[in-house]
């Protein structure tokens, strides 16, 4: 077994503290990763704090994780030790349903197995994260990075970064289209980057005017402040795609407005309370209200080999794990440009 | 000019009385159909009613007109006198947005002229519709009809029939895959007959029980009560496009939850009050909600070729024009299967 040095929440009230346990010694197919950065995501504290209900604790949270490969199972083909590696927001699935066997394991029919706050498949064993020294995962849930990036920043890729790329991709987003962002948190500033790779005219929304220099900087042509009716009036039926990254409450119905013909807002973001619909908003222009989950194994490898050949990482401030408590706090003041990375040096 | 004799509500309170009035003589680009039937529409009585705000009155409503051509303008190449003819829920629209130029006037940027409750392109001519004995229309909205079919069956294609059509076609339903519609009137009932007609396993969603056998009588392969919630869950995932024809205030959660993987819910009902959508359904399998209005100009005439080769038209009831007032109380309490047809010889 392989000791293991983490932060792990006990129950929803207290803070993240120091934790041990073992990993599982690598089965055939898994792959054994030193963890070196692991990206903190706004989801992880949603679990910490229980504000979806059902967590497990012990919880040792985290699903935006590089390192470096230790060892390989025997039947591992596409890792050996000492190759860089990632593992992102899901470890396993059926993988004999038709989402699996099309690579689109995040809607696995019986459900994706979580890299944390769930139990792996045989119903029992808890999934840890990567607030720790060490992983070990099936290697069709590992990702080759490239070696010609920042790894902190990479971290965040596995989570933020295919949340907002596989959308883009699904909507058939390219070069002329005109697509909006809208909120430019850890979500919103890896969309903005994206949009802007693949060629599209890329517009920020925020209610914060005092985004826009940033929105700028990070690739955005417009920025349109959504809190000036004016302004939101003026690009109505305007864009090709909206990827509304908000997850506070918020009523769809003034970004719905934005959409051109066969326009489609693609929703990344999670709201406690239901968003309504205003079915006339819809029945104009054809447009499209579309969800979108992370994305499968394959879309990731494509992410991150894309992200190697275009020089695409996530704007970072990299931690110590003892600041996580600290981190969480900042991040619910949304005090964080745009992601915080754990540096797991700081738990050797 | 030319005298017509017509139905019109002259305030949103009184009933629907006789009213006079003249069309306009065949510009160059005219047709002048003498209409033969007209079907009466859902949206019909809520416009007489002012239930959407905004009305125009006097309004002679209708909107699913058939009849024979009278004369032509100097201009006119698709029709001669004689030839039978429709005209559908619009008569006109700018003609040069990217819109229209694609023949999706119903989208068209600056609005779509309505065959009756809007003003004409002048901005002072008022639209008048099928609750009379002649109308006067530009031949780019004017569609060409078999003389196989009942032609008081055809009228309600123009609406309820290229309503339901066009977003099944834009969801790209095709031989096996499998289709709910989601209630029985006007709408779902062509939904039931072109999804059937497509190949695909049709299920009409109802919460009336006694909806079955008409339903199946209609096209439908399996009946879903929507208040069973074991049936329900027993469809959950199952679908891979729902058409919404409910007007009624309802929830889309629990339809949403029908669609499996990639699955859109095409919306085509204008529920007064928003629906709430929650954002975990849309998510799970990257689910989706569009909207969808009537269809344009060359995809309704792509519907009735279909349904001349198809033998498809509506059920209806044939009415003569006095009965318009007990027709609309009757299709307040749902009682028409499935859509009352005024034939027009009745005003002559």
């Amino acid at each position: 077994m392989i000791a293991t040095n983490a932060y792990a929440a006990i129950n929803s009230k207290g803070s993240l503290a120091p934790y041990s346990f073992e990993r599982r010694e690598p089965r055939p197919c898994d792959v054994h990763v030193e963890i070196l950065f692991c990206g903190v995501c706004h989801s992880d504290l949603h679990q910490v704090r229980d504000e979806w209900g059902g967590s497990i604790y012990p919880m040792v949270p985290g699903h935006e994780i590089v390192g470096r490969v230790v060892r390989v199972g025997s039947a591992v083909t596409r890792f050996k030790a000492g190759d860089l590696a990632a593992v992102g927001v899901i470890v396993d699935s059926c993988r004999t349903c038709n989402n699996c066997k099309m690579h689109l394991e995040q809607y696995c029919e019986e459900g994706p197995t979580g890299t944390y706050n769930a139990y792996e498949r045989d119903g029992k064993t808890l999934a840890q994260g990567g607030y720790s020294t060490h992983i070990v995962t099936d290697e069709r849930f590992v990702y080759h990075i490239s070696d010609k990036l920042s790894l902190a920043g990479v971290a965040p890729l596995l989570c933020a970064g295919i949340t907002t790329y596989s959308p883009l991709r699904f909507a058939g987003v390219t070069s002329g289209m005109r697509v909006a962002v809208i909120g430019l948190g850890g979500l919103g500033h890896m969309g903005l980057k994206f949009a802007h790779a693949f060629g599209a005219e890329v517009t920020l929304v925020s209610s914060s005017p005092g985004k826009e220099a940033d929105a700028r900087r990070l690739g955005a042509h417009n920025f349109l402040l959504s809190t000036n009716k004016d302004q939101m009036k003026k690009f109505s039926s305007y864009f090709d795609v909206v990827l509304n990254t908000v997850s506070a409450n918020h009523d769809y119905a003034p970004y719905l407005k934005l959409l051109g013909m066969n326009g489609r807002m693609m929703v990344v973001g999670l709201p406690a309370e239901e968003p309504r619909v205003d079915p006339f908003d819809l029945l104009k222009n054809r447009r499209s209200v579309t969800g979108s989950m992370i994305g499968g194994t394959t879309e990731t490898q494509e992410m991150l080999d894309f992200c190697a050949e275009k020089n695409i990482v996530a704007d970072v401030e990299v931690i110590p794990m003892q600041y996580i408590n600290e981190a969480y706090e900042r991040m619910v003041r949304s005090d964080v440009r745009y992601r915080f990375v754990i540096d797991l040096a700081s738990l050797k």
